[in-house]
């Protein structure tokens, strides 16, 4: 399976040349992101595309002063909602009806349940929850990044609420999950790349229920 | 490029068959989530394949009688771990040296980093971190199967105690996650086979930074 090559390709970059990316490629890896499957559908999250050195630059300090965070072509910051609210959940199904051109009781009635449900819970707890469904776009963007032969390095390593206030994400009702550095592995420069990729034998990682 | 083809395929199948998948298929989308990045290279989840009939049984009841619990083929069961400790630690870096055949400094101090936070961490903390890594794997499981032609419905309505309790998880320091039916639609039965895929237009979901 291609898939599970390009995988094997793939590897955290840990030093990156400063060559761009073409926009081609970059429109296809957020094209898997916004594919990914979310609870709900409610896609709840923001990517922000940062080309602008000079943010790179406050955003290295930030997140250990990795390399990569500058060195890449392409940063992208993950940020998931701070909490759902009313108006987001009735987005996704407004636009769900008017995709699909008609209302569906069963779907008006599942509308409900989620505006009679989220939007009461603690925002930490749908800030977490919001945030796994970023990184299942976050998973998709790696593989499609791969694919494109791009590297892209996964970045959990930076002080969140220092991004926020660099972005100014509060304010938009975000909240920065995970940062994906894209761009093209500098060879010479990185400790990692000509290490054998670790990962559990499978039988340490899986349980057959037969 | 073919992950997006693959990803624009797939949906989340609300009636599944019943047919058997293949074993060499489930085999590639277990590995596609082994591969997946996490963490430090942490890996801090298992994976449960469900194929005994009666144990389906016992979980669809706690997961909203979801008729594909039981009408699936494998039913994959992503359990974190609880928390991180040092024995868990210590697999992973010794897993690491040991295939690379070398220690290295830098990778030992490292490893002393993460044993003196994570152990010292909230548990649940530590549990929701580790489930964000479960959920990149999930992910990759998920694109693995769009590859296999095999459909995977994405599944979080469930009760993750139950669960727990009929798989015996806590005892083993896991707690489930996040469930992935593996299987084979059901056209017939399916309201959202024929619908259309809705997600966020490109320009509600990514601001560019220039």
């Amino acid at each position: 399976m291609e898939l599970i090559d390009r995988l094997n390709w793939r590897y955290a970059a840990k030093a990156m040349s400063g060559k761009k990316v073409a926009e081609d490629k970059i429109d296809r890896i957020l094209e898997a992101a916004r594919l990914a499957p979310t609870s709900s559908g409610l896609q709840p999250f923001e990517i922000f595309v940062i080309k602008n050195q000079a943010v790179k630059e406050k955003i290295r300090p930030v997140a250990w002063n990795q390399s990569v965070i500058t060195d890449c072509s392409h940063l992208l910051v993950f940020a998931a909602w701070d909490t759902y609210t009313a108006d987001r959940i009735n987005y996704m199904f407004d636009l769900t009806n008017d995709i699909r051109g008609f209302k569906n009781e069963g779907w008006e009635n599942y509308r409900q349940m989620l505006l009679n449900s989220y939007p009461q819970k603690d925002p930490e707890e749908n800030f977490n929850h919001a945030s796994k469904q970023a990184y299942i776009a976050f998973s998709q963007a790696i593989s499609a990044a791969a694919f494109e032969g791009v590297d892209a390095t996964p970045i959990e390593g930076f002080d969140p609420a220092a991004v926020d206030d660099i972005l100014g994400l509060r304010e938009k009702g975000l909240r920065s999950a995970v940062l994906l550095p894209l761009g093209y592995r500098q060879d010479d420069e990185d400790w990692l790349v000509n290490l054998e990729k670790v990962r559990k034998p499978m039988e340490d990682l899986v349980t057959v229920i037969e």
